[in-house]
This record gives structure tokens, C-alpha cells and sequence, in this order.
């Protein structure tokens, strides 16, 4: 049976990412390797559409995170979080553990925070050092508009970390452009890689606060160190290199085919998605959704753990399912990484069927064909030169 | 862009198949190489449905063709060909080069012979030596009735010989019980595999025949040094043995299946495609199709080279054009190999897409929608223990 990998990472990776992998292994205080971390880094600030320098961490995106949180947090400063989801919690976790004074702007699971809502807070506590949120956040499927956040956020001294470990590569995301200052990415979601790898672009406005703190009580991930090693394409500690060697195969393929072409395909797959969910007469469970990934309320008379199990065991589907409180309410289903239209036409299929058997009335045909029109309508627009 | 072959050969490959290419190359004339050569004769035997001895040749389908002709057709020999496309020509051919009294049963393109013609024709003609012909004939997309033409062929003298190059292990064969007394397979089509070998499975009334002839005027594909040499899980010439154990692992994922369930899976996404074609409102090209691929007349109006070059160009599927004087007239869309029924619903998707584009109109969603209710109605039937 195939296998079809679309939990919110890992997610699938092309065959040329993966083989590079079993390339034999070379020394990493090379030339050779530091022109492998050269096109690294400046694939990923195109990815990143970043003009920022970028600090390549071995480690999972929490690692990036906590860089993000423990460079600039000193005991008793103002951190604003948005809090949409598990991750956001995390967030949280780290700032408290970096002793914040923090102010957690928290939305109900499946909604966002607003940019409104981040206004009103940087008003209240206009010597806020740090807001934090999410591009993506893949436990409840909901995207913030870090776009108008960023237009808030720039306007005040405090700097914008965002979490884009899941949504960079799976939806628009201008660093520069939005005034993202501490961009945290990871390898394995939309950025077509196994995990090991974690990403932090910093922004000059970050930079200058960095030098006005003392050294954070971190060794591995002090952040200086990795930037000043980044300049001379290196690293302050032994990296995955053969990791960054393979990311840089999935980087080249999102530059050749144009990140605006990424985020359009991304935009489609979501849209096909939820008119999809329509079709089976199924709610979306994110107010605002994200577009790497589609969160779908399991409709009552259906087992929640048992459909993803179905899906998985008997069409090789491997969703995730809801985390912690939502554990069965919710499955979530990816599509991020190396997928592609045909994949999800595929997947929605197997929703239906495995639904059909689980008891829920399908009209089969009914949702693939309602994701097909989607992509049919796009499609139309864009001719093919044959 | 994913690329999803689906040509009559060569199909998708499993990447187990694949990283087994990529292990050290242990030496041929080994003990470690003969376990190998054991394992993968006893699971041909299985995925052919036989107890007959089979010779492995590193070659392409025609060198096992080409050994089915040689070595029981001395010049004037009576040998009926079942001629129902190019496949069949390969056969006419054959026979012509070492000299056959060649009776031709020729159909129309798209059209079979049947198991009567056959039957006038060996009563006809009592000394045939043998009856050659083919499983699927994918220039065309037909599939002959090998059960019931070898029920006509086991009352005689006469051996049956048949190209199951493409066939096997897309859709049922049951060598022993059809009285198929040779059966050439190519490990490009339904047995996951790249190019490079071939197999015959050989009976006792076909050694039987071969012992009475004397020794063909060939050396490389001289079928009783294979046969001899297979006895002790050897080849007579040098193989090749990485593909040999390559092969082992594809086959071991249809035993591990089961063949009932492949051939029933080859058989629900035939059904599935052409099920897809009439909602296109296209037509068949072939009158009995082969179960491992559909062959599709081009419509009016729809540019035949320019179709397949927008599927592939544009949505990275890879069918095959129609050869020699149906070039432009049919598509020849494969579901052989590495292929399940999610990706041929992703396919059927991108059939109406490229047609939408080309001009032909296209009910949006109509093909997929037939297609996955295909499936539905048969997973219904079969549900899983989750």
C-alpha cells in the first residue's frame, strides 16, 4: 500500500532531497561545505523573502523558538503572545520560562487573535519587548494575519517573532515586506525535508536589541554566535550538514518554481479542501484557516480516532488527529510539503470512502468533485504554452 | 512537479525496489547470490500462478519472446499468431525470422480474437506447433481471454505460448490452471521494476517439445542452458543480479498482498477509469480491455499530440500517445505497477483538466465523482477491523 504522509509534518519529500541524503558525508570545515551553507542561506532568505541575515540551528523548530524568546527576554520584560492553539501555548512555556512579564492574548481554540486585539495591547504596554505568535497554527489549522499584525507591530519599539515553522512554504509570508523581525522555520514541514533543521531570520531592529541585552544563560543556541559564523557561511557547532546539503535540493526546487507560484498552489490546495469539507457536509474547524492544512470537525455518530486509523490502515492516508483537549474532535489533514493537486484530489477520495464506511452519509463523488472544480476554475486561467 | 509515469511500461517503482539498486554489488557466482535467484524463482512461480520451471534472461520482453519462437519453431513449422496490434506483429515477426509456416488471426485494432476463431483454425490446422499470442495487447488496450482460448489450446498438441509482458500481475493469469505453457513477463509493467529483465515460465509439454527439436541457432537465449541453470539457482551468462534482487523486493509486495487482491485492484481501477471515460463522454478504444491500462479515443476537436504533451507538461503525468498509425487517435493511460486507486482518481482529475484546457467540454468533477464511486460500491463490500 502507498503511503501518503499529510500530517502538519513530516511531511512527504521528493525522492532528489532524499537521495542526497545518502551522499557520502564530507568534512564540515570545508570549502565544499561552505559553499553548500552559502546557497543555504541565500535559499533561504528568498524563501524567506528576507534581506535578513539567517542563523541555521540543528535542532527541531522549538530550538529556533527558544533562541527567539531567551536572545531577547530578560527577567520582568513585557512579552505579548498570541495564543491560538498548542503552539502558541509553547510560546508561552518559553517565555515564562525566560521569566517574562507576559501578556497572553489568547483566542479561542479554531479562532485568531486579532490585529486589533494586538493594537489594543501594545497601547496598554507600550514597553513590550517581544510579540510572539504564529503563521500557521497547525493545532487548531488557523493562520494569523501577521500581515496587518506586522503593520502594528512595526510601528511600535517592539520586535515581531514569528513562529512560521508550518506555514513558511505553505502560504504567503513576506518577511521584509510585513516587518517580521525573528522569523522560526522548520525542515520538515513545507520546506519538503526531514526534520533536524530550524531557521531564524533576525532583523536589524532584533539585532540592535540583542546588543543592548547581556549574554542570555545559553550556550548552544546563542544566537550571536550563529550569525557571526553565518557571515563566513559556517556554524559555531558541528551541524547536520548532510541535512542542510538536502535542504538546499527542496530550497532550489521552490526557487525555480517561484515562491508565487508555491503560495498560489498552496492557496488552491486549501480552497480545494474546504469546498471539499463543504461537499461532505462537514464544518471546517478553523475560523480562519491556515493554508498548509485543513482541521475538520469529525461529525457526530463518526469515532474520531477511528477514522484516521481507517484511513491510514486502509488507504495508506496517514492525517493527524487533534491534540490534547481536541483528541477525536478534530482530524487534521496536511498539505504541505511535496504534494500536489493530484495527491489531494486522491485524499479527498479516501476521505469519502473511509467516511462512507464509518456511517456518515456521502453522496459519493460528491467532494473530489467539488475540489476538482476548484482547481478546474484556476487551471482555465493559466493555459499551458503545448 | 510530481511526475507520475503511467505509460504501458515502464510504470512507478516502490522506493524499496529502488534503494535495493543502490546496495553494494555482491559478486554473481556466490552462495549469498543463489539464495537470492532461489527466492525470486519461487516468487515468480507464485505471481505466475504455476509450478513450472522459469528462466530468468537479462533482456527485455523480446528476448523472452524471442526464446518462446526460437527454440520450438524450426523453419516450416506450423505456428499460429493471435494478431491484435503491435504486440502481436512482434509475434509475426518473430515467427518469420526463423522460418514459421505462419497462420495469422488477425483483429481490427481495438478488436480480439476470440477462442472460436482459434479453435477453427487449430482444427484447421492439427500440426501447429504452437499458439502465440498476448495477455494485454497495450497498443491497442485489449486483453485477450487466455482462460478460455487455453481450453481450446490444451486439447491439442499444439503449445501456448503468451506475451503476459505487460499482463501479469495487472490482471489475472493463472499459468497452471489455463494450460499456459509459456508465459513471458517483463519487469517494467505490473511487477514494479525498472527495465532489464525477462522471464519465461516453461512446461512439461512445452520441455517436452523443445527435447524433440534439435538445438536452435542461438546461444544467448538458448532456454535449456536457463532451465538447467535455474535448476541450481544459476544463470548461464553473467545477470543481472542487483536488478534480479531488486525485483525480489516487488515481488514480495504482491505475495505479501496476495495476488487475488492485486488482480482485484487492477481490476476496480480499470472499471474505475473506464467509468471516468464515459462521464468525459469519451469512448474505449479497445472492445475487451486489458485491466492494466486504458486506451482512450481522442475526441473531435482535441489536438491528439497535444493532449498527453499538456497532461505531462502541466500536470506531470506521463500516458502514452498511440504508436504507428494511431498516433493522434488514442491515449493509453497505464494503471500498472506502483499505482493505486488515489492515484487514479489525482489522474482522472487531471485527464479533465488538460481536456477542459483543450477545448473539449468537460462536466467539471463528473469523471472523478464516476471514478471514486467506482471504489466506494467495492469498499463497502470489504470493510477494514480498525
Amino acid at each position: 500500500m502507498k503511503y501518503r504522509l499529510v500530517t502538519p509534518g513530516p511531511s512527504m519529500v521528493p525522492s532528489e532531497t532524499l537521495l542526497s541524503l545518502a551522499k557520502p558525508v564530507i568534512h564540515h570545515r570545508t570549502a565544499e561545505n561552505k559553499a553548500v551553507m552559502a546557497e543555504a542561506l541565500s535559499l533561504l532568505k528568498q524563501v524567506f523573502c528576507t534581506k535578513n541575515d539567517v542563523a541555521i540551528f540543528t535542532s527541531s523548530g522549538t530550538g529556533a523558538m527558544e533562541t527567539a524568546v531567551a536572545t531577547f527576554i530578560r527577567p520582568g520584560d513585557k512579552a505579548i503572545v498570541i495564543s491560538a492553539g498548542k503552539w502558541g501555548e509553547r510560546w508561552v512555556e518559553l517565555c515564562k520560562t525566560f521569566g517574562a512579564n507576559l501578556i497572553e492574548l489568547k483566542a479561542t481554540y479554531g479562532e485568531v487573535v486579532t490585529p486589533e486585539q494586538v493594537a489594543a495591547a501594545l497601547k496598554q504596554h507600550p514597553d513590550t519587548v517581544a510579540v510572539y505568535t504564529q503563521l500557521s497554527e497547525t493545532s487548531t489549522g488557523v493562520g494569523h494575519d501577521i500581515a496587518a499584525i506586522g503593520e502594528v507591530v512595526k510601528k511600535t519599539s517592539a520586535l515581531l517573532a514569528v513562529d512560521g515553522i508550518s506555514g513558511v512554504g505553505a502560504m504567503e509570508c513576506r518577511t521584509d515586506a510585513w516587518g517580521i523581525d525573528l522569523l522560526a522555520v522548520g525542515s520538515q514541514k513545507a520546506l519538503m525535508m526531514p526534520p533536524g533543521l530550524a531557521f531564524l531570520s533576525v532583523s536589524e531592529k532584533a539585532k540592535k536589541v540583542m546588543e543592548s541585552k547581556p549574554a542570555p544563560p545559553m550556550y548552544y543556541f546563542d544566537l550571536k554566535k550563529y550569525l557571526a559564523k553565518a557571515a563566513e557561511n559556517d556554524t559555531p557547532y558541528t551541524p547536520a550538514h548532510t541535512l542542510i546539503a538536502a535542504q538546499v535540493e527542496s530550497l532550489r526546487m521552490m526557487i525555480n518554481q517561484g515562491m508565487e507560484n508555491v503560495w498560489h498552489q498552496a492557496r488552491q490546495m486549501s480552497k480545494a479542501m474546504l469546498a471539499a469539507v463543504e461537499a461532505l457536509g462537514l464544518e471546517p474547524f478553523a475560523k480562519r484557516p491556515c493554508e498548509g492544512l485543513t482541521t475538520i470537525v469529525v461529525p457526530p455518530g463518526v469515532d474520531g480516532n477511528a477514522w484516521p486509523k481507517l484511513l491510514e490502515q486502509k488507504y495508506g492516508v496517514k492525517v493527524a488527529g487533534g491534540q490534547g483537549s481536541m483528541k477525536g474532535k478534530i482530524i487534521r489533514v496536511a498539505h504541505m510539503g511535496y504534494v500536489d493537486p493530484l495527491d489531494v484530489i486522491g485524499i479527498i477520495a479516501a476521505m469519502e470512502w473511509s467516511l462512507a464506511e464509518l456511517g456518515h452519509p456521502v453522496e459519493s463523488g460528491a467532494a473530489v468533485a467539488a475540489a476538482t472544480r476548484v482547481f478546474a476554475e484556476d487551471y482555465v486561467k493559466t493555459p499551458a504554452a503545448v
